[in-house]
């Protein structure tokens, strides 16, 4: 066995609690290298009398690792353990303190799990996990109120720039709700809404203030309750890393220097307060935008200030989460802050960071409850845009990502295709509509909360930022009613059967030379199998099953199983739905 | 090269903030496989002009890994980045999203750390790092006052039980601060004072009250003072995991049942509250002692009592930090809010965890500043008391400890040989006093802030607890005072030069077939050698050397230095500590 890819830290994604009684174990080993592996737990405090060997399943497999998982429920909330690992006639076991050949006496060296805290639990709100969310920009989705348009906005639909305006607002919004309740969706994110320069608004002067184009406090309360009453939840998009230059604090900086009383709300590395000839700014800003100051989180005064934002939109509107606009430059104990101040307004607000890169440290239980999972809209995108990606890659890229992540954060990562800032989904696959279709089945079958971007869904184009942030089509003829129809579909589908939700997932067939794939969705008294095939060709994918009463879940027809053995033909890029209950 | 042992993780002991401005990163490679590794490190808003190759030093090695390590000094305080790792022809790229053949564009995809934060940064208190600790069990240093005896004590000197009493007292240890004095002490760590039904005081009845067979509030304030003058600072010990059964708000659950209103600040799994026949309790316990009930930490009023508890001795009496017992058992919510108030009462005040295996959660920066380094104990005494360890495998094992917290915790991780909860050293070595020597020479030339258990400088013997509690000796014949005169010198040396507690930490030689090793600190201005001979044979060691200004730290005799190479002979169980200035 090669000892020296065993992989085993005793916290984060390797061993965490899932609920109050149960803790997942997970070990890392070399791909196709070891037979078997036990858990050996035990009480450390009378190892005699309280142990128990457990075996491990192996439950995904990347590039270049397998990984074995299981669930430990020790009688007094504690345990310390090790591993066993075998191949052939080789064993050793693994533990805090070293490899060795033969047990070690427990417990002295074991890792252990100290002691299972209900407190100390990931836990992410129950609704977040079943919603379908559905991605916002205001001023590109509908002009409801024409008396709050910018002076100057271009025609609707005409191609946006970085700078120019259309007039969507708030009663927009209101005004197409039938449109989002038609396709499923149970929940809303929104683009900052707050006072801003700008057609994105993710530079801040009011935090306090509605934007005057979008409506104001009052119109955010009907359009909050108006989704409430249809079952739609709403999430706003906090921008605290940064504001806008004409934030008033910033602008008595500039205008006062060191004297300011704000000059420490920022991070300013000289004065006069001013961005240089060469573009250089003499304060710390989002990238490299001048006129995006960064604010200073740690000062107490600042927190005090955008915390306060944060619950004052919650007790006065209702709103139901936040989306938090850069969120891994901001420090953490803001965030654990943060989370205090939103979890006490509101217990089941749901906090969505925008972290691109991998977010262990903010998913840790005292921070966010889910991150934009862009490493997975990369992935996935990458597999259905094109043939070189092998159905085994993806797999594994898919089984890497799991791995990262405790199963109950899996199972509320905010899951997108694309977003304001990607091309979107439909540009992507080169407008190849039925690769855009697996996408969204993978999107809608997997485990994970999807959003889909406003008008994805009728076959928007666009692309990088601002080309993908093109105004709604309303007309219908200007709108793909067909691939509409099958968002629809797949929604209904999703909200339909838990396990799509909740159920374990699987890559059941994967293969290194082509780009077809069988997974699976398991629990909840029920089973799916996804069959796809993501090639140019015509294909039968065959898989060993034990039962019979398979049906399509899309047309309800039986697929029959012979000889312990089921096919599925599919047309390229076609794709099938199987389901049965248990 | 091996890619499947290649790691990195974008947070932890892989990647931190050491000051302000310093990023250090760490990769590990599989042992004596990698030539060379390169951070690829840029800023992802603008790579092109702000990107920087910085090779990564080779800083440590264990059984199974090469470790590399680098700083980064980004100058916006962020940047992105990936690995390029080596071995002849071969160079392969590490980013976050795989490993590729040629470097992936950056910076999607590449590991990220997003922004420093000062906030963020793992800080102890500077105090720490140069102090050496001192723990004293109150009960067994010096009885200073008989009118506090317990009713019923044992004759001094006479062996420890589990129950039995000695008469020490706080008054005792104010008698005796010249005997710390003069031995160079420069902290006390003491157990538990507070009232409690046992002689170690580990299960409190009253957190508010000295134990009265100690002394009283104004007794430990005039400690704390006569301390302060003499540069000593004091750490209490907190034991806040759970309670005496005789605590008065468990024993009100006990009386009342469910209708308590303390039934919550327990974990009571059944009513009534009872230690069954079988022995087993229905409430949780410290291990499975029925009279040690758990306390309920996240209840807030027990959170708020005894955060107000450990403010309260802080404010009345000054004291300088607070060791906690059985740190891991309780929940992370309890000490980063523990954290807060503490440093919010006394900014630099010292928070040591009782943590026993690998501590990382609690090292995040938001919870403990330390802890009780028993890995590090088994090791060093694993080493120094046995002829089965290599000097290889000892080197491998600290180099693997090292390798797991940031440099920063690794300067102020409390380093003990011995403790009131392990045999005592010079028993643990078989009463070889020079193998305890050279133990002592480790502890006190090593990285880390070392802890004596009272009376291992007078070599006082006993095996595991309640041995190992015995009572102090004061008649100077019954002390072994060369050994104590020995830890005198090295404590004078470790005091004398920063180096031994900044510098950097490096073994120089250390082979598979003996027991001798060669190791360095460097910095400050400095440069230490230290040869030791941990085998029953006379021995030579020989290290190539550049210059000829070593001098013996310890005789102020010069070392000579011949073609390039540096002999020194040591005795069996022979050291010596060369120094030179930079």
């Amino acid at each position: 066995m090669f000892i020296e890819c065993f992989h085993h830290s005793p916290r984060s994604n390797w061993a965490y609690a899932y609920d109050k009684d149960t803790i997942h174990l997970r070990v890392q080993t070399k791909r196709d290298d070891v037979e078997e592996v036990t858990a050996i737990t035990g009480d450390k405090y009378d190892w005699d009398q309280h142990h128990e060997d457990i075996p491990m399943e192996k439950v995904a497999a990347d590039r270049y690792y397998d990984y074995w998982e299981t669930a430990v429920r020790p009688q007094y909330k504690r345990f310390s353990y090790g591993f066993r690992l075998r191949s052939g006639d080789e064993a050793v076991y693994m533990t805090e303190s070293g490899i060795y050949g033969e047990q070690p006496h427990p417990a002295g060296g074991y890792y252990e799990f100290p002691y299972l805290h209900e407190i100390d639990i990931f836990t992410a709100p129950e609704w977040a996990k079943e919603a379908v969310f559905y991605q916002i920009m205001p001023d590109r989705f509908a002009n409801g109120n024409d008396k709050l348009n910018p002076e100057e906005i271009a025609d609707w639909g005409s191609p946006p720039t970085h700078d120019n305006y259309f007039g969507g607002d708030l009663q927009g919004v209101i005004d197409k709700l039938d449109h989002l309740t038609d396709l499923g969706i149970t929940a809303l994110y929104l683009t900052p809404i707050f006072e801003s320069p700008s057609n994105h608004k993710y530079d801040t002067i009011d935090y306090r203030k509605i934007d005057p184009h979008f409506g104001d406090a009052e119109l955010l309360r009907k359009l909050v309750q108006e989704c409430h009453e249809r079952g739609i939840r709403v999430v706003l998009d906090a921008v605290f890393n940064h504001t806008s230059e004409q934030f008033p604090h910033f602008q008595d900086v500039v205008r006062n220097g060191e004297a300011s009383r704000y000059a420490d709300w920022f991070h300013i590395r000289s004065y006069p307060v001013e961005v240089k000839e060469d573009g250089g700014a003499t304060y710390d800003t989002f990238g490299f935008f001048g006129h995006m100051p960064k604010l200073n989180t740690s000062n107490p005064e600042v927190k005090e200030y955008l915390l306060d934002v944060a619950k004052k939109w919650i007790e006065d509107t209702d709103i139901d989460g936040w989306r938090l606009d850069v969120a891994n430059e901001v420090d953490h104990h803001f965030w654990r802050d943060f989370r205090k101040t939103v979890k006490g307004a509101k217990p089941d607000a749901y906090i969505i960071g925008e972290v691109w890169s991998d977010s262990r440290m903010w998913l840790l239980g005292d921070q966010f409850d889910s991150v934009m999972n862009y490493p997975f809209a990369n992935k996935v995108m990458g597999f259905f845009t094109s043939d070189d990606v092998s159905g085994r890659e993806f797999a594994e890229q898919m089984n890497n990502l799991l791995m990262r992540y405790p199963q109950q954060t899996n199972e509320v990562i905010f899951n997108v295709l694309s977003s304001h800032d990607t091309a979107r989904v439909l540009t992507r696959v080169g407008e190849n509509k039925q690769r855009l279709k697996l996408a969204v089945v993978f999107l809608l079958t997997y485990i994970g909360t999807p959003c889909i971007f406003y008008g994805d869904e009728i076959g928007l184009k666009g692309g990088d930022d601002p080309d993908c942030r093109v105004c709604m089509v309303w007309e219908e003829e200007g709108q793909d009613r067909e691939l509409y129809d099958f968002y629809k579909l797949l929604i209904d589908l999703r909200k339909e059967h838990p396990v799509l939700r909740s159920g374990r997932f699987r890559f059941l067939q994967a293969e290194d030379d082509n780009g077809r794939l069988i997974y699976e969705r398991l629990g909840e008294g029920e089973h799916f199998t996804i069959w796809m095939n993501n090639t140019g060709e015509h294909a039968v994918l065959s898989h060993a099953m034990n039962t019979d009463d398979w049906k399509d879940a899309l047309t309800g027809d039986h697929v029959p199983v012979t000889d312990g053995e089921q096919r599925v033909e599919l047309e390229p890029y076609g794709y099938r739905i199987l389901h049965r209950h248990l």
